[in-house]
This record gives structure tokens, C-alpha cells and sequence, in this order.
């Protein structure tokens, strides 16, 4: 029987990071990487297959990432994990023994079980090349685009699928407004006005009651509200759920959100096996809840872990912050850790500090923006527990700024005087600079709860 | 005699924060700033007003800032201060007493013992408004420019004068390399290209002897290996040293570096006086030795510490990190903390990962750069100590993140599984995030000098 040290079912990014840092850490190790799939591609330039991209195959990840680097790579499907004698049985009849096993077996679109889903040219986002293909033939002949999901995933389609194939593109979103979920009421507001301004339609708060069809293609969404969207071509984007069933069969024991459970070394219930990425159960850093976050960025970090305590536990994940970024429009929006809303409905006395300021100075210099900054604060200890960003393109690094604050719990006072740097022609002014102005803000207001004295006080020496 | 609670000297970014920190902190208290100068310029835009901004008055700190918050101004220049009973004396013979009093006096350009450094056409950078106009116009019958000195405010001016203004400009540097004291060599080499790339011709390694001129007019710069160069202009960029002349008379203590001496709180030898900004004395985070560390960056900080003292101490200064950005042609350069050659130089044993990667994913992707990313370590602790980036605008932000790490001394191990947010169109790859492919190079290394066994092992479980 063939033996491998290490093997990763897998071959998103937790797979392609989880092998690629098991080489760096145990570099006389055999690693082989199983994947299902013929290509790998990358799943959040998804969206940009169907504009940006000239062509669609631009979005592969090379095999040249793993191959280099000494690790093999073997196109077939695991069906089936022997945890005693630590076999993988594969589709194509292989058996292969290894002495760790990576499950990074990424997740399924989650389909809602609407009537008419079956039709024709309504599609889900699948990390398939062919499927995707598909889609991408299917936008040729479509003419009134209906996106179901207004996420990260739903609204990027809607703009590339708007702005490069000039399509009538309407998204339905079930919450108040899109990206809810990771961005506060002021932000989803700025974010929708962007889409609008290039002419993508918006219903949100709306529900889809069915899909009905002619010659067994869609032809009309129908919303519970009554209202009825033409439509020939659907794309759902509602989520995705993580891919456990080898997990699950194996006796793995799996999370309360579905994923594969895992301790902080990424270790599952069998030491022998570690889980990274959309198929793991994921825990807040700020609560230990168990959070339904599919990324790319936490695969990969969850990776490094994972790769790194195969033999040695070597580094530990503290918990999920969950740190996000897109761009819509002219626009680019970035999270990290609880927004206002969550963080309340999650039992938090918040303190929030909010400012814009531009991001350049002097603020006529060209490619300026609005910055607009909100962190948000536990009342009590005045510890950052989430920060929100929109502006130009630098507020995805900003917000990475801001993941490190939130995991070295620095406080409103601390983030006040930050040590930034600045430049006229790459970020606001030193004297502006809205992180630290936001964090002042959140600290006077709690100085005025603590510290009456030296609000009211005046001439007090005189 | 007319009274103020707090009195701020200076009107740059030091001062104008101080202030603004002051009435956050304190609301009641009643507060003036004086400036000698009629207009407040913002300092690090000094190069584009001889460039890319359409006109030089759009580098001007508007008064609104100050007076929105109640802050008065008064155009006068502080000549003497009593301790004892806390007055300033202002050149108009007006006298103000003080309860608090903030020295932002900033630094005047150093200026370098040259024979023929008083011939026409040979100008420093002051921080006043009528005599960079006067460089402005100066600039518009020169044919060929010299500017000594290839610090950041050099390089900058290089950069405009030659895009803008299409004048032949030659930077004569005495260190090896243009921007030598704050990057290591490849990134120097790197800025130097794009320089090059747009007709700046550079002169490295090279002394200015002796300046010579017809008429009274500067003619030619005579470099002390022989070379002479003819110049119809010359801009001295050589640093800037500590404007302390009020505080010296004073009695305030001054420090090793010519600085007024401050300590964590930025209070002054006198309690009831603070300083900031490129006026006072810094300390080095990593060592506490005091550095000549002169950016409006680091000042607004300070002020925003000595802001929030004057009557409780609410925050301090952990000594300056010292972070830095700019772009120079088509590419953004960026460090926080110290470089690789200083840090050996400051006794410290370093450990460097150091990598590259396109900022976005997948690299096709329009306005894609490749980013370049050194990390240095502590080899003993593994904590950083500093980092450089260059690449897109985005590195700008990035280098602030490095200044979070910096602060919490976040290790090689920890930092290897950072918590970032990745985007196809505004970051690098989750799977080849920079920073953290940097930080796992560093910990591969020092992982092979701590742990050999498993290094070495291989198969060790068959």
C-alpha cells in the first residue's frame, strides 16, 4: 500500500496553505494533496470570472505552487477514511496510508429549498471549472440577471455582471439590506448606493416565494410580497454549508454549526487528523460562539496552524475575528470583529467612535476619498471589539490594522495614540487620521462617564 | 494680564493636535494657539506644492480646524517664557499667563557649513509660506536643479520637480543610497530605479564641497571627488534640527539629540509645560535610546499623549517606533521600526523573512503590484522589530499594521498566523498574504536552530 506522512484532502486554499506550510515545517516530509477537482481555482475571484477577467481560466490557481515545493498533487476523490489503520480509500479503488491527515474539504453552496429551484438557468455558485463555465455561457443569452443573496459573493456578481456585461441585474436579499450581516445599517446604505449608482436594483427585505419557468427554464422570480421579476438567467448566492460528509462517517465528531470540530491546534477529535477551512467549525475570539464564517483569508490562517502542530503543536488559534474587505464600485468596504448591531444582540455594552476624514491630504490631491472609519468598543474595559472601514482601496489593509488591534485587546485609549504613519499621497493627515480620531472620540466618551471632573471643570487653578 | 488655561506655541500638526486633544479631553478649559507664521501649512505636502498640486495655497491647514472647536489663534511669536509665574511674553510686547503651556515649536532645516551656501538661488526647506513661494517661482526659470540631500524630502522633490515641471534634476547623497537611514539596500536600490525611470539622475556616496556662482547666483556644485555640476537652482534637504531656542531660555532640560527633554507623559522638567513634535527629544521604542526621528506623523501622536495629560495623566508615549511611507513613481515605499542594518548596528542579533507577492489575486487583475515584504526579527525572542514594505498604495496601510505588530511585540510564530482579510481586487492572495509567508519564513529559520529533531525526521512513525 502506498504511504504518504501527510495527506490533504482538498485543494482550495486551506488545502493549497495546510501542505504548503506542513513542507516549511517538516521539510523531509512526503505530502500529497487530493483534491476532486482538475483545476483549482480561487474562490473569491469567483465574481470576477464573469467581468473583469478576460478570460475566466485567469482565476486557476498553477499546481506550479505545490509541485515546487516538492508536494504532490493527485486528482481523485476520497470516499472513505479508515481512522485505525489511518487509510483514505479513493474513488479511483486507491488506498493510501498516511500518519496525518488534513480534512480541508471546503463547503457546498447551501441551495434554499424554494419551489422552481430546478429550472434551468438558475445556478448556485459551485469552485467548479466546468459548472462555472456554464454560468458564464449562460450570461451570453440572459438579458434580466436576478441574484437570490445579497452577500459578499451576491453583490460582487451583481456589479461585474452589471458594470462588464451590461445586463439588467436585480439582487433580492431576505435582510434589511445587503452585506447585513458584516456591516452596519450606515455602511450596507453606502454600499447599496453604490450598486445603484451603476444601475444594479436592489430589493431588499424581501423574500422569494418560487421560480416559474417555460420549457423547463426560468422566467419569473416571484417574491412573497407578490411582486414578479422577469428573469432568464438566476444566480442563488445564499451561503454555503461545510462538506463533512467523509468527516462524518469516519465518527469525527462535528460542531454545532456543522463543521468538523476542532480544538485551538486544529486537531480534531482524532489526533492523527486535523480540519482547516470552510469544513471546520469556527469559534468567535470574542465569545467562543460557535460563528458560521466562510472565508478564504480564515481557511488560510486556520492552514497555517493546521500545517504547522502536524508533529509539534507549534502555534494555536485563538479564535475567529473574522476580517473581510470588498470592492463595489468606486467604493472599497472592509470589517473585522463584531459590528455595533451583532455585538448588542450579543450581550455587549458598546461604545462607539465614528469619523470621516479623507484619505489623502491635502484632501484635493487626485484619487482622495471619504475614509470613513467606526470601531466599536466594550463599555466597560474600553477594548476594541470590531472596526469598520469604506473608502479607497487602502481600507482593506486598514482593516487588517485593525484585526491586530482587536486580538492584542487594545483599548480606545491605547488606539488613540497610535503610532501611524502618513503620507500626503497614500493615507489621511497625521493630525486627521480617522483610527485614531474614531478612537479618541470612544475615549472621551467614556472619560465623561468616569471622570466628571475634569469635563466640568475650568480656570480650576486660577 | 489676559489668562488662557492652555497655551500652545506652534502651529504645525503638533500644535494644531495638541489643541484639538486638549478640548476633547478637557472641554471647559479655555485655549489659544500662537503661531508665528499667518498661514499653517501642512508640512509633509511641501514637495507637491511644487508639482502636483494646481496651486501651492491648496497645502494650507485651514484656521477652521482650530476655531470650529473654539480654539483661539493668535499670530505672534512667543519671545520669552516665565516659569514662575507662568507667562509668555510675545514678540508684540502682549503678555499671557499660562495654567498649562504646550511647546510645539517644531525644527528649522539644518543647515549644512558649505562655502557658497549664501548664493542666490540655493534654498532649504522652511516651513513658511512666502519663502516656498519664493522656491516656486525661483523654480520657474531653472533649467537644471541640484538637491542635496536624498532623504524623503529630497527624493519627494526630485520626483515633482522632475514629473511637474520637467527640469533636469540631479540629487547629490552623501550615504550610499537616497533614502539610506530609513531602508535596507534592495529597497533603496528599488526607489532609486523609479527615480532613475523618470530622468532623475542620482549621485550616491557623494559630498557637496563648495558651491559657486556668477553674479551671485549659484552656477555650479563642486562634489569633493572632482565632479562639478553646472545648476541654475539648488534645494538643500539635510534634516532638521529641534527649534528649542524659547525652551533653552526657559531653563527646560534639553536632551542628548538637541530636543526638549520629555518624559513618558511628554510633561517637561517644568510640570506644568509639554512638548511635541519635532521639537522634543524622542526615545526609541526597541532600545530607549534617543533618536532624530523628525515626521508629523510621530508628532500628531505625541500632542495626542501630551493633549490628554495637561491636568491628569491619561496616556503615555511607549517611545517612538518610527514609521515612514512614500511613493516615488509608480511605487510605494513603507517601514516601521528599524531596518535590518541598524538593528545589527544597535547590537540586536536579527532574524529576516522576506518575501514577494503580487498585491492582488490573481495577478492579472488591473493596477496589480508586485508587493516586497522584509520582516526583521529579534532572533532570541523571535519578537519584531521592524519591517519595510513596498508596492502599491495599499503598503502605506500595511505599514501600519507592522506598527500594531511592532507595539505588541508579536513574535515570528505569532504573526505567521495572522488573522487578515484578503480581497482579489485589494490584497495579495489569502494563501500568499505577504506578511504572513514573511513571518513563517523568519520561524522556519529559527524553528531549524531550536528544533533539529524534527527537521531531520522523516517517515518517523512507519
Amino acid at each position: 500500500m502506498k504511504y504518504y506522512d501527510v495527506i490533504v484532502l482538498g485543494g482550495g486554499p486551506a488545502g493549497i496553505t495546510a501542505a504548503t506550510t506542513a513542507r516549511r515545517h517538516y521539510p523531509k516530509k512526503r505530502i500529497l494533496l487530493i483534491r476532486s477537482v482538475e483545476k483549482s481555482l480561487i474562490p473569491c475571484g469567483i465574481p470576477y470570472m464573469f467581468g473583469l477577467l478576460e478570460d475566466p481560466a485567469q482565476n486557476i490557481n498553477p499546481d506550479s505552487i505545490l509541485h515546487s515545493r516538492g508536494i504532490e498533487i493527485k486528482i481523485d476523490k476520497a470516499v472513505k477514511i479508515e481512522r485505525k489503520s489511518r487509510i483514505v480509500y479513493l474513488a479511483s479503488g486507491e488506498e493510501l496510508r498516511y500518519e496525518r491527515l488534513i480534512l480541508a474539504t471546503g463547503s457546498l453552496p447551501a441551495i434554499p429549498k424554494i419551489p422552481g429551484i430546478e429550472l434551468e438557468n438558475i445556478f448556485c455558485i459551485k469552485k467548479e471549472w466546468p459548472y462555472l463555465l456554464k454560468i458564464n455561457s449562460a450570461l451570453e443569452n440572459a438579458e434580466k440577471v436576478v441574484i437570490v443573496g445579497g452577500g459578499f459573493v451576491g453583490v460582487e456578481l451583481a456589479e461585474q455582471i452589471r458594470l462588464h456585461r451590461k445586463k439588467e441585474v436585480t439582487i433580492v436579499e431576505v435582510l434589511p439590506y445587503c452585506l447585513y450581516s458584516s456591516f452596519d445599517e450606515e455602511f450596507c446604505f453606502e454600499a447599496e448606493r453604490e450598486l445603484e449608482a451603476m444601475g444594479v436594483k436592489i430589493l431588499a427585505g424581501k423574500k422569494v416565494g418560487e421560480f416559474t419557468g417555460k420549457k423547463g427554464a426560468v422566467k419569473e422570480v416571484h417574491l412573497s410580497d407578490g411582486t414578479v421579476l422577469p428573469a432568464d438567467l438566476v444566480i442563488v448566492s445564499t451561503g454555503a454549508l461545510p462538506e463533512v460528509s467523509l468527516a462524518k462517517e469516519a465518527g469525527l465528531e462535528i460542531g454545532p454549526k456543522g463543521g468538523v470540530l476542532v480544538d485551538r491546534s486544529m486537531a480534531t477529535s482524532d489526533p492523527y487528523i486535523f480540519a482547516c477551512g470552510d469544513c471546520c467549525e469556527k469559534f468567535s475570539f470574542f465569545n467562543g460562539k460557535s460563528v458560521p464564517v466562510r472565508l478564504a483569508s480564515v481557511a488560510a490562517t486556520e492552514a497555517r496552524v493546521a500545517g504547522a502542530n502536524l508533529y509539534v503543536k507549534r502555534r494555536f488559534n485563538p479564535g475567529t475575528i473574522g476580517v473581510f474587505s470588498t470592492k463595489i464600485g468606486n467604493r472599497a468596504f472592509a470589517a473585522a470583529g463584531l459590528i455595533e448591531r451583532l455585538a448588542i444582540e450579543e450581550g455587549f455594552n458598546v461604545l462607539v467612535g465614528e469619523t470621516a476624514s479623507p484619505d489623502r491630504h491635502p484632501s484635493v490631491l487626485p484619487g482622495a476619498k471619504e475614509m470613513h472609519v467606526k470601531l466599536v468598543f466594550d463599555q466597560y474595559t474600553g477594548v476594541l471589539i470590531g472596526g469598520q472601514v469604506s473608502g479607497g482601496e487602502s481600507v482593506a489593509e486598514l482593516v487588517n490594522l485593525l484585526s491586530a488591534c482587536l486580538l492584542h485587546k487594545m483599548t480606545a485609549m491605547d488606539m488613540s495614540a497610535f503610532q501611524m504613519g502618513t503620507h500626503p499621497m497614500l493615507t489621511p493627515s497625521p493630525a486627521g487620521y480617522p483610527l485614531a480620531v474614531a478612537a479618541e472620540l470612544a475615549t472621551v466618551e467614556k472619560l465623561k462617564q468616569t471622570d466628571k471632573r475634569n469635563f466640568l471643570a475650568s480656570y480650576c487653578e486660577k
